[in-house]
């Protein structure tokens, strides 16, 4: 029986941070603090002013539609989808207006994945499976199988999962 | 701990067979043959002419945005909801239209669940629980739980499960 891995969208698939750093450069000039990520969130990065736009922007039909994909992860996906059981699981249903977006995107730039490989939830501790892959310790600490931490800047603090840095280690470990 | 219990969305809490009743007897005159539903499908009940366009119905935004709810479902689910871990998990990324449908039907309907309740995918396998109440039997087989197959007009050759007939059944057994 084939593997099953259980794959996160945003921050592993898509660049969160890519498309927050690209909508902020183009209208404010105070430098993004990576150091205050650390304490769990992307937005902290971000003059405090600024943080409940970006928040909101979340919620705004078309954010999760645009956003540019991570490096590496269409080619490395494509063999992993042909080896394993695959399966992307995204935490979207806070954000309603996420859902229809996020599947187009997923058809867009991963047409080799089919709507039965997609689960939009709000919690993911009911899924199961041999390896998850996911950027949020929270998304983890449940799962029964390898949990993989996806490194981004926000979650560098966190050491209780074995970290991959990207895609392309995937690949390796994985293909 | 409490029990998790997982419980479908269409011909479980929704009543997608009493919208398509309406819907067609408005337009059509014969019959609806309830005994050719047996086959697995609802939409089979229904003459062939007609089959297409109820098919097509499935993928149009607003369908399940306005399906009645099924009776004691409420009730029941509000009082399940208080006792036990509750999830809902709908098949329904074939349907993208239907995404955002489903979680504004569920607040109307059910405001005591919240979206991080709620599952939309296209395969249930890879979900685990105590208890799972579902009309297929596709979605029942890989469940490592208790199997419970609510009962519909499209599964009363279906044998392999325990068939529970209606949300007072239900009540009676988990509250």
């Amino acid at each position: 029986m084939k593997k099953r891995i259980i794959v996160d969208m945003d921050e592993v698939m898509a660049d969160v941070l890519g498309a927050m750093e690209l909508w902020y450069k183009e209208r404010y000039a105070a430098p993004i603090d990576y150091d205050r990520m650390k304490e769990g969130s992307l937005v902290k990065g971000f003059p405090e002013e600024v943080q409940p736009i970006m928040r909101q922007r979340l919620f705004e039909p078309g954010f999760f539609r645009h956003l540019p994909v991570m490096a590496n992860s269409q080619e490395v996906l494509k063999a992993i989808n042909d080896k394993y059981e695959l399966f992307i699981v995204s935490a979207a249903t806070e954000f309603p207006n996420s859902l229809k977006d996020k599947m187009e995107w997923l058809n867009d730039h991963f047409p080799f994945i089919s709507w039965r490989q997609l689960v939009l939830c709000g919690d993911k501790k009911l899924v199961t499976g041999d390896v998850m892959i996911d950027d949020h310790g929270r998304n983890l600490v449940h799962f029964p199988g390898e949990k993989w931490l996806y490194h981004a800047p926000h979650n560098v603090l966190v050491t209780e999962y074995e970290r991959v840095m990207d895609w392309e280690e995937i690949g390796k470990r994985l293909l």
